[in-house]
């Protein structure tokens, strides 16, 4: 029997999300597909906190967020690094071309906006990456205030991945003057992996238009383009968008400002049943995601044998660290569909399994 | 009621391959993924022809379509162009920032390996693009023909789009020496799109490795890395891939001669069709497709009523030339599922249609 998944992304997918993706294909340069297009952007727009398109990669994130850098960047890029993935964008920029500098943080910790004014004042950055919420380690930086640090020096363009992170807290992306959001819809959005939805400012549409080189898959002036008419540059991933619009059709049914709510209620549900056990959070206080919780392993927990039991006798995932945090954190989801209920059983299991062991 | 696709792609996709889709999410950094991952290789290297492993990009065709030249190209590229996607091509690699040159043919033939020849004797391309079916017009082109030609030129590197070709007729990439054969899953592999199987061949991943800025995410030897442990360098679209994976298992239990012999006859009985009511091939005598047939409209059809009333009447869909042949020619796709029953169905209610009109 293959677990449930309570891993941070993918996350578990629902039946009706399945069933949704089973809807038989229809040509992609054809009206049904433009309505399909139409209907995805009111949604879209509401998570992100924009006004402006929301465009539709077939890829995961990883190739919007190359691609950013390849309609943004001119010569400097600035990293932001707390974890695997916000490490990793800094190994991307340099096999794109790029000169490219970290502010490193040790995994765990979130990056302080005003080492980023100190960094930025240096000169010669022209474009900012940044992790909104790092799945490997459970922070959830401090949005607001490198967006008001990023956006005070001038041409500098803001790119943020929010993918763990999207819909279940505010993105704000206009008011914040994100340049960039994007996000993989296999974890907060509760759909398989395939798909990379992301908008992009005036100011960087602007700034795409005068890159060289930038390319035709994940050029964003082809996105716009199409966009216009309600269509992609290429072939789109169609089962993803029907699974999309069916979630967004929940999002709109529960409410976007109860869905933050139950994310909310559920990582606390699993930040208490880790506080009576004597787990420590690896995130620090006031930067914890609200989607995923990443607990530093007690010596006293056995966590492989733990993990491998809640699989074997309750069919729940859960995650034991990921890359270099292996075995010294592990990491439960409540993105998605997960409810106080789904979360429950898993508590209750794991209690079972902490008991019996 | 959604109309069943004889488009040439994204074609129809059956409720078996949907429901295997389903599939509860999994890890894709686990043993499961792996044994999925590997589980494919058998089959897609049989398609394909070669003994090199098949890389899994989580994209559309273009994507790899690009990333092959930032992976190959050094500075100028030759495009064989015959038709709405060979054509664009060009454009593409220009947006990467190669020089490139067309052979343009009319839209309807075929390109000639002499006049390849006589091209890559100019000196100076180190990199040729080549569709080997152009669905936009029909066009199967002569593979054997080209690939001989350009690898008499060293150190040439040749790029193959098998799309709407692959797992119809032989493709033979090691025999004909290709260096990266590539092909979407939604049109002979009757999956949705959202994926894209490719292989490299050894020179061509020599090659690479002295290829600045090849950026990461259609990165051959990211790719490669990742596919010695059974993986992709990022998060692939899991649903497509167990739809793959009974994909293949459905060639594998037909056999892939007995496959090629489905389309060859599939395709013959709309050539015949076509032939009973005067239609002429748009593509010339031995240079036609076996898994879609392209036809120019006679001035005594009324094309778009003859669609739409077989869309409206009869729940099929036919597609009306794409690009600038809109109108001035018609295709139907035969690959995928399409049997001598479903495409005896379909000509039924052509014929019923003309009938009535």
């Amino acid at each position: 029997m293959t677990p449930k998944l309570f891993n941070p992304g993918p996350v578990d997918v629902s039946p009706e999300t399945f069933a949704a993706m089973s809807h038989t294909m229809i040509g992609h340069r054809g009206k049904d597909f433009e309505d399909l297009y139409a209907s995805l952007q009111p949604g879209l727009k509401e998570i992100f906190g924009t006004t402006r398109p929301v465009f539709l990669s077939t890829s995961s994130a990883w190739g919007v967020m190359e691609g950013a850098l390849r309609n943004l960047a001119r010569k400097k890029v600035l990293c932001l690094c707390c974890g695997a993935f916000s490490d990793k964008w800094i190994d991307v920029a340099k096999k794109c071309g790029y000169e490219a500098e970290a502010i490193q943080v040790e995994w765990g910790e979130a990056i302080d906006p005003e080492s980023v004014r100190a960094k930025l004042s240096e000169g010669g950055f022209d474009t900012v990456t940044f992790i909104h919420s790092e799945t490997s380690t459970g922070v959830l930086n401090d949005l607001e205030g490198i967006c008001a640090v990023v956006k005070s020096f001038p041409d500098t363009m803001l790119i943020v991945d929010s993918v763990s992170s999207l819909s279940t807290v505010d993105i704000d992306m206009d008011k914040h003057g994100i340049d960039v959001c994007l996000a993989g819809v296999q974890k907060a959005l509760a759909l398989p992996p395939g798909l990379c939805v992301f908008s992009v400012s005036e100011a960087a549409m602007e700034r795409a238009k005068n890159i060289p080189n930038r390319g035709y898959y994940f050029d964003f002036i082809e996105f716009a383009k199409n966009d216009a008419a309600n269509n992609t540059p290429t072939t789109p991933a169609l089962s993803l968008l029907f699974g999309l619009q069916y979630i967004l059709g929940e999002i709109a049914k529960e409410g976007f400002a109860a869905r933050k709510a139950r994310h909310a209620q559920t990582n606390a549900m699993i930040r208490a049943w880790g506080a009576k056990h004597g787990f420590p959070l690896f995130a620090p206080e006031g930067r914890r995601s609200f989607a995923l919780t990443c607990f530093a392993t007690p010596d006293t927990l056995d966590l492989s044998a733990f993990i491998k039991t809640l699989k074997m006798k309750h069919h729940f995932l859960i995650n034991g660290g990921y890359g270099k945090l292996q075995g010294t954190t592990f990491r439960i989801s409540n993105m998605g569909n997960e409810t106080e209920a789904t979360m429950q059983a898993l508590i209750d299991a794991m209690d079972s399994v902490l008991a019996s062991m």
